[in-house]
């Protein structure tokens, strides 16, 4: 399965492309190997906790595009030295550590899903709604909908714990490490510091698209864009300028990808997507789509912005969600944030094909960009949980 | 203020017994040194998410007796060679290394209190109820509650995810880092697995000794004594008879730990402990002082063993909590707990006599294991959170 990215053929002097599917094929086989390495290790904790793991492994390996691995991977190609030739196993460990993100990830949405209230991700249950469904399955004591949201809190602590560990057991050398564990550490802190600075916005009710962008930056762009390239590269070599040029490249292509995530949420097929349309503003997301949409109202039909902020933040009707979206397209906020969208990536574009990297590499980052832009596809069918938990001891 | 436990002192070949006011006060200095760094080097993500960080930093240097710290600092001394003589900057970095175990703590006992609905901590507000309250105060949109609980779950991320970075970072040999993060990867699954095991031994009404004893070793025991022992172990030698002494030693006076502290929140005082009392029993926790009060109860007057499991998880009132504590006294479940926590703590200075550790070492931790069973202090009364926050750009 991990053949053409980790085998032999790599070793020619080629330096072969591997197409996205076998580098996704050969990310998932890394971290489904480790993940079940971890469950059977933790089976001293018994039953009831095995269930949790299994989740979480369900859970991670059940979905998602593995964005961020990948451009880690390019952005290693892309700072490695030209004579530098790694064995299939060096490549492996690579990968699994690259796939830590992936577990970063997990907690993310584990504990996003809890903050935003979110009922549906991958077009199933979330997991506090689905531990809650096993708590009215069980006929337990307490309530449902608490011991939904404290499994899911644990659960993506394993999450945060487990990517942590990959990321500090990695078989690198020492100053190799240090780069790695500097990327590391300033990405877990900025995503934390971007999700905090989201629901104070939502709260407070910030209208401003600097602060939106803001949120867009840390919460999204170097999270999923810059850091990953810069994790890659410090795990390549010790390459300032190839960090400096990650940034400003990951930046244009990590907040294009938001931007175009906030119009999937009002504009996309649910049935890709794999959750209903609008979530955003029933939740009170300020971003930068509902920002511009209000300013351009404000200053062209005040009536038509008090109409949108009296519905941003409160339980709307699908009809109601396709009336924001009509309004929102006739008021040119969908253009201009398209318009934005293209122009990102222009520039993420040109900073790329004038940075010092590998040409191979420049052309996985450039196939990778492109997808970065295409709906989020749905999980598999697999059940969230295993069907019974409640250990008798 | 950390000189006798750092300074030139202890080059001297009598290694000095610290004072546990001492350790405390270095342990702290490295605490409050290093969260200051990070404060400062997160400052660019704006004066929002400062707030959240300078909230947590209160929060870890408000209260709390630094235990684990205290425990691994110990097992590092017990296993030291006999003629090692580390640098003050040396042992420096290894109470800071010993202090993420206090910021992992931070986590657990952040997210505990959302998943146990607690109100106070410490004397004051849980991070939650002050997060909540903020919300209010500042007349924000949508749910106070909701954004008090979102904003506690990041807390909490941010505390484990600084821990980790901690951990990484060691200053330490490849070999001496491998040990050290083989120790800690076993701690942070195992407290989450804790955890895991003690909610659903709460919902599914499990009223066997075994379970609530297996919710002790790995959520207070292993967690708390053994594997922060063995971590200190593990970053002075390669010492294998350490480790498994530590694991036996750290169990017994671990779960002697546990079991005082479920007797604290019956028959405590509030004013030492904190917190009010009965909270076990309104949260329905499955204590081994209730699976022993129901179990002597079902044997002897079956009556009183149903009234007990109806007050379980009901929200009592104090003059109920009283009543319930009566109960157990009769019932003899408060002298049979208290013969337990004689029997290991015995147990584990027996097995402490006879490990192959420094005499020193061996003194400082039969202080520790007795300062173990007194009440917890309560916190400083630093307000939780900054006055202010939702920043405008």
């Amino acid at each position: 399965m991990t053949s053409s990215v980790c085998g032999e053929s790599y070793r020619q002097s080629a330096c072969p492309l591997p197409s996205m599917p076998d580098l996704v094929a050969a990310i998932d086989s890394q971290l489904s190997t480790h993940l079940d390495a971890r469950r059977r290790d933790a089976a001293y904790l018994g039953a009831d906790y095995e269930a949790l793991i299994v989740a979480l492994v369900r859970f991670i390996l059940g979905g998602g595009k593995r964005l961020r691995p990948m451009f880690a991977y390019w952005g290693w190609r892309a700072a490695l030295p030209a004579n530098s030739r790694p064995s299939p196993s060096e490549v492996e460990n690579l990968l699994l550590l690259f796939s830590a993100l992936e577990l970063l990830q997990g907690c993310a949405l584990l504990h996003d899903d809890i903050i935003d209230q979110s009922e549906q991700r991958r077009g199933k249950a979330t997991a506090h709604i689905a531990f809650a469904d096993l708590h009215r399955a069980s006929e337990w004591s307490g309530s449902a909908e608490q011991f939904g949201i404290s499994a899911a809190i644990l659960m993506g602590d394993l999450s945060l714990t487990w990517a942590d560990d990959i990321v500090a057991s990695a078989p690198l050398s020492r100053d190799t490490h240090q780069r790695v564990q500097k990327v590391w550490s300033k990405l877990r802190t900025e995503i934390l510091g971007g999700q905090f600075l989201d629901i104070v916005a939502e709260c407070s009710n910030n209208e401003s698209i600097v602060a939106a962008m803001k949120v867009n930056r840390y919460k999204t762009a170097a999270y999923t864009v810059a850091r990953p390239l810069q994790l890659g590269a410090a795990a390549a070599a010790d390459r300032p300028d190839c960090q400096k040029v990650f940034h400003s490249i990951g930046m244009a292509f990590g907040i294009a990808f938001q931007l175009h995530d906030d119009i999937l949420d009002l504009f996309g097929d649910p049935a890709l997507t794999g959750k209903a349309r609008g979530q955003d503003l029933r939740c009170g997301k300020r971003t930068v789509l509902l920002a511009e949409a209000i300013a351009r109202a404000d200053s062209s039909a005040p009536k038509t912005g008090n109409h949108l902020r009296g519905l941003v933040g409160s339980n709307l009707t699908e009809a109601e969600v396709a009336d924001c979206a009509a309004l929102i397209e006739t008021l040119g906020a969908r253009a201009a944030v398209e318009e934005r969208i293209n122009s990102l990536m222009q520039q993420g574009l040109h900073a790329l094909d004038a940075a010092p990297v590998d040409a191979v590499a420049r052309i996985g980052l450039r196939q990778l960009a492109a997808n970065l832009c295409t709906p989020s596809e749905r999980g598999n069918d697999d059940p969230a949980l295993p069907a019974r938990i409640g250990e008798r001891t």
